[in-house]
């Protein structure tokens, strides 16, 4: 039975606040210690680039778009940022939030200078719009970049910030990416298992890297490690960029059953496309990510009502 | 009826301050949902340079006159910084007025260093002067530019302070411009687009950005990429520089019927004129950003007493 | 009468600092809204330049020197730092002091590094030297470097103790040199006009600028235009270096009786006198700055004793 | 008998923190004034170079390994960042922690750019833990690099979380490797004297040098200038690169009973080894650092079940 | 009579304080205003340099030589850091001491980058192990290095040291060494000239400078440009590098009597002697420093028990 999850909760969480970890945890995990994430900070991250373009549905130019995919469709949580939700969440009171803390443009290549990201809102402005506005903020996310000469600043910002939102309840998700000067290959899964490695020093309860490249073509062996160094830490799979519908669910079959990954975070795959198809192809990752389906049974649920 | 205009409050707004924002609103967007704001920042932004000069009325050179056309003419709000609020708002206690919680000034140009600008008064001090003064503060305004190497730190401080802002019942504005050596084109409208979803992120209710440049000559068309992209956050067209009246609020006119911005902020072309004129252009531009009148029957009330 | 002064109170003074506001502002301009003020904060902007030399009395060897003229001569107040007023100020407290609150030495220079100067005692430690020794402290005086790549964090500390001087009933007077690798015209007088109207927007009673340089001869014209930026922020003009008595009588006459100018700062013209001569020197600059005297007048004061 | 061990008690542990220091500093030396330091902030430090590899059991890759050696092996206390003993610690509540309080990756060189590491949890952060946890933290860590370009910040936070920790009752280690474009030879015995005594002056218990490099083949007597140059602050020798066990253990013999060294702190060489054998190293070599075992005896406590 | 000194109390000691600030005055000064200082922070500022070595006693090896000279030797205070002084101080409680708040390794040259210090102990956290131990703390020096590009955090720190300091009755002296880039002759008499009165505007009762270096041999005459601009902040000699006994009275005689030093900092000519040797030479520094004696005198004193 789906209630019976046991979640390990770290230490952190301050004791009063231990039954509101469990219940923002099973949220974020359906119940069964999963997740599917709709990522939707690209607004500031990839400005309007991920919204407007051949193959984006109009829908997707209103930041609204966002919230009634998330609204209808079946997710863990939907990440943005607070400045959104503070908008648009009166009116979908439904959605389980989790609230990204920082973010940038990419406006600034790293040839130019190294990545910096600090902290917006702080823990206690969180903790107030939480009391007053009733939302369910299930958890916070926060961006690192491992590698850049700003890493020092980063890793103390994530340290503390991840250390409060466990004293008030909140689960909490390090988005991590390597990267700066010094990193030479993003996607090496050496690499990418040092750094889930790191996000378990660091804390947190979910890490989400990118997916990796290995040109031996054993992806999934090479992922086991990033899933084992992160321990009981779990490992989350970013969406990755535009693909086939059939081939991203049989990836992302494999980074769960195969990789050993926890879950998914999604985001222009899903909002790329019109609400209901939107819709659709959310509850398909759904099903794959959560529900132990197969490639076929979410194929199907995808295409219920494209003809 | 005016009064009815409904206004979506964010989440950030304490409870007890809901009464507050909704004034606050109410009167920057003169009951309808419109913005008219004289902008009146340029003395820290351009420092003498749109004060004196062949072309403009030498009752301009006194920081005063800004106050005597704001007192006179119809606006939603006269924006400037609270160092010329607290020393003219005691004679001049009618103005609605929003505080422009930054500046820097033109000396230093992008090609030497990437812009950077910090909060000047804590929302703590803007606290205690509202509640000492009795002045009419609707909200605060703050500038920031993506792009630059200093971006993170003004991200940081302009989310906080919106943040606190709204808690107290502020309106706010962000102006937001795109600079720095990695921008190659601060007028492009798609990066505009980009940048007024930002803005959303950041969770302000207005914001402001330049007068996008279009090369195929249909500017309309493009600029609706940035309405869209804000979302609930309405956008401010930036009133541009120097240009006859007529051509003027043609302009202004497509920006809000064509393009969908919500309101203006024009500076310069106000004040550089005499107290009748300007008073009577302000009025103009009023007519046509708030009141739905056409160009001819704003040209009229420009050139009433004109003869 | 001189009573009567009516003093225009910022609404940045508390309420309940409002009477020890008019105190202040009437101390410093003797009654009749003139400032004669004793500039000696060289001690940290010249180091030893100013106190030792072939021109220079042995006396001002002596930071003391400083003090006897202050305590003999009529001035508006003496600024300088605290470090020299907590050490000297109980021998004489019948000075009235302006605290300068930063200061920079004179041995890097721009070539080198843009300049910077950071605050030094807070407010809150100014608020408990005046509490516990009943020093006279009138206000608070701090130094700005516009087009300096650290502008923004000047203008920034600027804002924020001229706010928190205001609320304890403190006058401020801003020292504003443009100044970096940005500006090329230091003392070109648009770009002085610039400064006083950035001054007045970050709400400081004074400003203090350097004596412009006017090719065509006709400076005092110019120096209307700074006059006139600054509106009700009141400017002050430098003394300037080293110049024969009647020359330089004859010019502050001209910058308060042509250009405007409220009062002057000076420093080295006094105090490198000895303390006799100095004190005289001192009353005949107040004779002009405050009492409206001619340059005759000023001269006799100055020659009194000197045979 | 163990318990009359005799602790210097610095004076800035708080009077009523006196009994949790003493009780701390036990533990940590093994009531004999002995450290073995199990250290485990690889995953920070090399990321995961360390945890998978031709010659490392394959245990070593999930981060649980660590606690499960640390919990059967004998140690005076195992040393890891916050993040990890959060998330294990209830199932290994035997285990003493020594909270490292920073840490950076490896990926940054310091060709590219000197070193730096902040703080990451704050002391009260730690005392809200250690308050609601009951875990058994008895002590924290912090590395610093003397001179680089940033070791004026790390200074600063070294000296003021030594002593804030020991306020609460919590005996701290230094790591401290000189490092930066500053530095040519990092293992110079007299530059490690140096440290070791700079160490002192910031006022920890404990300071964690690198193995010095000595050419002429004396390496014990250069050491004890380290040794002496720390006074009462107690030196502690990095376990070195992989070698083999006599070795290692003929090495650390040296290092206590020539050198005088307290004690030693070991992390590859003990994790590394699949569970059983490492508890067995670990064992062997307590044996030698805080029993006085010979080196036979300590190899025949690792041989125990080799077979 | 030595009690009837009369100290002159600057105005930001707390009235509360004034009693607690006299006391540390004349202990500091002996009861007659005079300083010998013993200085004891070089195991950070020269690391191991100056405690090994050809001509070094091997008892200066530990750093508890300092302490030992210390308690036995007639000194007005011993300087050090506070985390030695936490180590040692329970042992050694009749010393009166002066804790050193900040400090950097030689390690970085100037060349390579001006030399940054931040403070490191808290006002608060030296006034709790004050309030617990029973120490007797006397004051707390400072070091800045005016001319650096950092001048403007470290005069920050310091005003606000000085400030906080004196507030608890704590003596102040600041090391001001001029140093980076910009800086030609760290030892030109005008320019330490120049530091002495710059340390006078940041409010230290003392300032300890080097000695200046004179090309044309009459150093006494160029040094009381330094003390007189320093006014009623004392000037300290540094006892400079190695020099024969003799010698070194003589110049410490000259730097009294003739240029007006208040008294002297030693440090390595102490230490480095073996204990006995090191007191009596102490002694015979403070003969001629504070008891007015001849050098004859006080080499009489060294020579004591020499045969």
């Amino acid at each position: 039975m789906k209630n019976e999850l046991e979640v390990n909760i770290p230490l952190d969480v301050a004791p009063s606040a231990r039954e509101t970890y469990v219940d923002n945890y099973r949220t974020l995990t359906s119940d069964v210690g999963r997740v599917m994430l709709m990522a939707g900070d690209q607004k500031v991250e990839h400005l309007n680039d991920d919204f407007v373009g051949p193959d984006i549905s109009p829908e997707d130019a209103d930041p609204e778009h966002l919230f009634q995919v998330a609204a209808k469709a079946r997710i863990g949580a939907f990440a943005t940022h607070l400045g959104l939700i503070a908008r648009y969440g009166a009116d979908y009171s439904s959605i389980p939030y989790l609230v990204k803390l920082n973010g940038k443009t990419n406006l600034m290549k790293t040839d130019q200078r190294d990545p910096a990201s600090r902290q917006w809102h702080t823990l206690e402005q969180l903790a107030r719009i939480r009391n007053e506005s009733g939302l369910k903020i299930v958890g916070v996310g926060f961006t690192i970049y491992p590698g850049s000469q700003f890493e020092h600043e980063m890793l103390t910002e994530a340290t503390r910030l991840i250390f409060e939102a466990h004293q008030m309840g909140l689960v909490t998700i390090l988005w991590a990416y390597p990267r700066g000067k010094a990193v030479k290959n993003e996607l090496d899964p050496h690499l990418i298992a040092g750094i889930t490695g790191l996000a378990g020093s660091l804390g947190t309860d979910f890490v989400k890297v990118n997916y990796p490249h290995v040109e031996d073509g054993k992806p999934a062996e090479r992922f086991k490690e990033a899933v084992l160094a992160a321990g009981r830490t779990k490992v989350i799979c970013a969406g990755g960029k535009g693909t086939k519908a059939k081939k991203f669910l049989a990836r992302l079959h494999d980074q769960i059953h195969i990789r050993g990954a926890i879950g998914n975070a999604t985001g222009r795959n899903i909002h790329q496309l019109p609400l209901d198809e939107a819709v659709r192809f959310c509850n398909a990752i759904y099903a794959v990510s959560v529900e132990n389906k197969s490639i076929e049974q979410a194929l199907a649920i995808y295409r219920e009502n494209k003809g």
